[in-house]
């Protein structure tokens, strides 16, 4: 088997090597010169290529697949890397050649990329990969939406590349990228959750050992989970965290998943609180608590702090 | 190593098992004679009582340990019979015997009973118990507070009953059945979080298949836990869950999480919300949405439902 990875970061430079650890050539392609020869110094079975030309020729090369059913997989970062490749790419594939956007793309921008891929002919699968930088390079998760007729064509590509069981054909496009989203809202939920556990504990009369609570619960408690074990990792490292601020970026899919539960005017309120409070911790001082401790004052008297 | 047993419900019955799989022995007693005979039948290193006189008698006989350091379980529902059993016991008891609350009590509770405890020198431990009934069975996990001296005493038992790695001498009284309110706290909003995902999956407008998205999340993706295990294992007995109403009642641990929240002035705004989801999940129609519906109708006309 042989296919083309775009994006030699984090992600994709760890499911190459993934790849060719189970004899999958790779044609392997980075805006970044350094990665891409980095990458053809890990193994043989790499063929760095300087342009998506020269990709698209070499995925032909000593092939056993037809020019018709080229596989090239996508994993740039999320938005206009991902969204500027995919529209160049539906310039240069041809019908019958498959297209997998691995990255952390918005389903819906896929489904507005698939009208004039689809019009092309180009086969087009939407793949979530959780799991981290670790599950790339030994055993990722996919959630992979597309065509299923020819999702039998890239099954052994996941199979290789996945952990056991941990591929799932979801059905037609964009259900991959959607079934990620949710996953993802889930995690926000999730990690808020057990931070306020930890927020209460630090405050509590009991001095607890983070490290040892979080290694206890993963062993045979109902919250174990990779969260958990991530928390004793880090518990490990600096016992109370004293040497990080608390404050936490949102990379988009916590919001999405907030904005399709408004569309679909189903609650979602854990997962939307959940997105607010890692934006409440980028704010040091907020108008919101200018405003009620200014009302506060206004009818009862209360003492103000000022800066 | 003997130790008595009182409470052979779901989770005393499963230890009282567990301990005598790893050569222990247990004087058992529970209100239910049927309970109790029940046991003696599964092993003759069980000594089922008829009284908790008889129950403190057995401790002693043929047992290394002396009179002063006598073991006794309390697994018994939480709030009036496990605070009634422990009173009853502490007239029962002399200095240097070890009594441990196995239950959900709460620490608050603990830390009074422990007045008089202390003061008859009955060195008392609080024991929150998680892992449910395959755990009390097979491997628990236990957070364990109490007098420090005497926890070496006690050690081999949950050694003894513990998932390797599943117990933690957390610090003084109070500071288990604390650190396991937290845990169920923490417990709640990963709950949460989890269904949300679904009722948005549910809402959403791909055909996924809850079972097999599940069991993908549980093989490498972040959200793999305990939780999502059990998910996979509902959505199999019954798909789409449709053969059960989505209510759900709160035990009280979520509850005196959010307590200890407010009285210690942090903010815990995920598992407060959890616990309210719930309590809404009991209600079919709510004072909440009256007053909206009609507010919206006095200044906009918006149309009101009738019953």
């Amino acid at each position: 088997m042989k296919f083309a990875m775009i994006g030699l970061g984090k992600m994709g430079k760890n499911l190459v090597k993934n790849a060719v650890d189970h004899d999958i050539e790779v044609v392997a392609y980075d805006l970044n010169r350094t990665a891409r020869q980095e990458m053809a110094a890990y193994s043989s079975k790499i063929t760095p290529v300087d342009t998506l030309e020269q990709l698209l020729t070499e995925l032909s090369v000593n092939s056993e697949l037809e020019r018709s059913q080229r596989i090239v997989w996508v994993m740039v970062p999320a938005g206009t890397p991902t969204n500027s490749t995919i529209a160049t790419l539906s310039n240069m594939l041809s019908a019958g050649d498959i297209l997998i956007d691995g990255g952390n793309s918005n389903y819906k921008d896929n489904l507005e990329q698939n009208k004039r891929l689809a019009e092309k002919g180009i086969k087009f699968f939407d793949v979530g990969t959780s799991g981290g930088m670790s599950g790339a390079r030994h055993g990722g998760n996919f959630m992979i939406g597309g065509d299923k007729e020819t999702w039998p064509k890239i099954e052994p590509l996941f199979e290789a590349l996945a952990q056991k069981n941990g591929y799932l054909y979801t059905g037609p496009l964009g259900s991959g990228h959607y079934l990620k989203m949710i996953h993802n809202g889930i995690e926000y939920g999730m990690m808020q959750a057990i931070a306020e556990g930890f927020e209460i504990l630090e405050a509590s009369p009991y001095d607890y050992d983070y490290e040892a609570v979080a290694k206890l619960w993963n062993n045979g408690s109902v919250i174990r989970s990779w969260l958990m074990e991530l928390a004793e990792e880090q518990f490990a490292k600096d016992p109370k965290l004293d040497e990080i601020l608390g404050q936490v970026q949102a990379s988009g899919e916590g919001k999405w998943t907030v904005e399709e539960s408004l569309d679909l005017e189903v609650p979602a309120p854990i997962i939307a609180l959940s997105l607010m409070m890692r934006n409440r911790s980028l704010q040091s001082d907020t108008m919101t608590g200018k405003v009620v401790a200014a009302l506060r004052n206004g009818f009862g008297g209360h003492d103000l702090a000022h800066k």
